[in-house]
């Protein structure tokens, strides 16, 4: 038999890569009755999160919708619709979510050119410019912050480049927007990806994404209108060049985000209503005095995480401030001391994929749960457990060193 | 410029084929905090889930677990995970959802045959079942209740005929399953998918679905391990037979829901609270008597619209217990009569698609919507604006022959 009583959530401190803890506010939202997806109430709602969706990716775009699934179906929606089987992809990889972009183009049939650096390491843009010049691909597809690796790639003169060269550039986005700067429109992004669960501060399930004409114009050109909904039944169905899936197809969203509300599925509603909430506390906040907050508890943490003798991992100069990459000390178990942290202290850190798994940790610092408070709660636990794991620490500094890095912006914040 | 404020929802009685009002209790559980994806909290609660949905679904089978995404996400994760290219597939379609798994199937470059009854009607089993025999399919796909039309397939038979004739049978319970009697395993059902916004009444963006190993040979056999998380290095990958999409993977889907736990998307956390607090409600009610709740309710409701002095529509025989089709009498303007049953009464009604718009209204009896003082408003308000748009109408006699089949029902149960 099953288990009858509800479910009990613990309290946690979350400190992952994602998901992050959600601002009260958004799940009281998310708490609302239903709305009919036809009710003008709700379809207005729709309009208006397309609106503040602009304004958070910092573009014109007149398309910005979320795609009703975690991350990776944005970015599957993205890529299935604008890829045709044989199309020239160049993929740049410098983690796992690279090499996700590079399975998800495979499965649409295109023609993948990947390059890969090291992980911990972001690529010389020249490098990926030259390498569009060469190869002039349909579509170049990276990550913006890989957190993985934890690593972040600068993309203006990328972005520069594809538009020379007649390239779309298609951006996973995930990992930075609203906590870090990310310009849709000025970095010549045509299609961008981003999530809930992140930055945004919003559960996970839906993918906010923009694209702009130039990726319409593909659009247009696929676009076909499902059976049960033609009314003349004589009119006939261009299906050669059609999207091959029905749930990502970014032609028959359009239709249903715009005026003509062309049914498709039955949008999610207190997903909606979460991320309506989210995307309306960012911007009440601010873009870029979140920006700066993010970065505050980042060198908080950091300075911390120094101080108590622990060491980063990967290429600083290219870091991604939303995530931190430790270097599991020598003769540490890494998994124990996650579990620990869990069991004991209830937070929790995250550890990595593939050829990292067990030789990082991973902090992260995003969105809601990205606060002071949550900053040395975890300094001052990790340092109990690495004691306990009989790690050799500078003791008693981590928190010492945050909490000085926070009394010097108050201090700043005085002064001027 | 944006609004700036909160959302405010309006109060509603939503009474159409989804999506439906939801219990605050489901509600309640959703805007609880936020877990991370591999918290034992969390597995855990994964785990329970499955454990419902099995008995939800009345089936053994080991997998059943919902996919992050609308019910057609289900739909096309069954299909798309299924079907490999040229495969042949028989679709027999009695409406709009029927038509939406052709174009799916299609799209999966399947070699689709497809035969279609009147829009209002359903197949003898036979016709189908000699189709069966003559083309044996690989997959026998249809849906068990059409809610554009109103009208459920009997479906007991033909699975026990695709199970003879070695096809998969791959039912669409998106409008049925707790709402009325859906029976995986005694009706031969490989693979299931349904919904949460319809009778589960829990909000749209999930869809639970089951296979059974039939379904999972195959997947077996089209199995690969994303690049970013394979360990060994000298690892290699089939791809031949790799299922097309990777958010719809089920190979992979399955592997995040088994103890392996192999990281795919994030899955949607608080849906996943709504989905399990949801479940357990209609376990705790029982399933038979939540059957019996949906046919008191539409007895009420078709009897209180027939004394009013209107028409169903379609073959009663084969009626979906779950919506009541109405016939929109001559001479009235039918999305007149619903925006003001909405604007004025605050009741939401539904339209159909296709070549039945204008033609029909539709009223969904589902889940939490499905209550007695929701079909008692619902006869009086339609009433009300039915007489406003100048319908020659039995006045005063729908409310009152609701009541008595209401009252019937309490002499029945004083009696036994």
């Amino acid at each position: 038999m099953y288990d009858t009583r509800p479910f009990q959530v613990p309290k946690r401190t979350i400190m992952t890569p994602g998901p992050v803890e959600v601002d009260p506010r958004v799940l009281q939202a998310m708490s609302s009755s239903i709305l009919g997806q036809f009710d003008p109430k709700f379809t207005s709602l729709m309009n208006d999160t397309m609106e503040l969706l602009r304004h958070l990716l910092q573009t014109n775009n007149q398309w910005a919708f979320p795609i009703d699934g975690t991350s990776r179906a944005g970015i599957e929606a993205m890529i299935c619709s604008v890829i045709e089987e044989g199309d020239t992809v160049l993929v740049p990889s410098f983690g796992r979510f690279g090499s996700l972009l590079i399975e998800i183009c495979e499965r649409c049939g295109a023609n993948v050119y990947s390059i890969e650096c090291e992980w911990g390491q972001v690529f010389d843009p020249e490098i990926i410019i030259n390498k569009i010049k060469k190869l002039r691909p349909k579509v170049v597809a990276m990550v913006h912050g890989d957190t993985s690796t934890g690593r972040m790639q600068p993309l203006k003169e990328i972005g520069y480049a594809c538009r020379e060269n007649d390239s779309l550039l298609i951006v996973d986005a995930v990992a930075t927007v609203a906590g870090t700067d990310v310009k849709t429109d000025e970095w010549y992004i045509d299609g961008l990806i981003t999530g809930t669960q992140k930055c945004l501060s919003v559960p996970s399930g839906m993918a906010p994404i923009t694209y702009n004409e130039r990726i319409e114009a593909i659009l247009s050109k696929r676009k076909s209108i499902e059976k049960g909904l033609v009314t003349d039944i004589n009119s006939t169905r261009d299906v050669s060049r059609r999207i091959r899936s029905n749930y990502f197809d970014l032609s028959q969203l359009q239709d249903y985000w715009s005026p003509a509300r062309l049914n498709h599925h039955t949008e999610a509603t207190s997903m909606l209503y979460g991320l309506y909430e989210g995307v309306r506390l960012i911007l009440e906040e601010g873009l870029e005095k979140r920006f700066e907050r993010h970065r505050l508890n980042e060198r908080a943490l950091v300075a911390g995480i120094e101080a108590m003798g622990l060491s980063l991992f990967g290429d600083n100069s290219c870091k991604l401030p939303t995530v931190t990459c430790i270097n599991i000390p020598e003769g540490i178990d890494g998994d124990s001391v996650r579990s620990m942290l869990l069991d004991d202290f209830s937070i929790e850190i995250a550890s990595s994929f593939g050829p990292l798994h067990g030789k990082i940790w991973r902090i992260g610092t995003m969105g809601y749960s990205c606060q002071k408070s949550n900053v040395l709660h975890t300094l001052a636990c990790l340092e109990a457990v690495l004691l306990r794991h009989g790690a050799k620490l500078n003791v008693g500094e981590g928190c010492q060193a945050a909490l000085d890095v926070y009394k010097n912006l108050e201090k700043t914040q005085i002064s001027t």
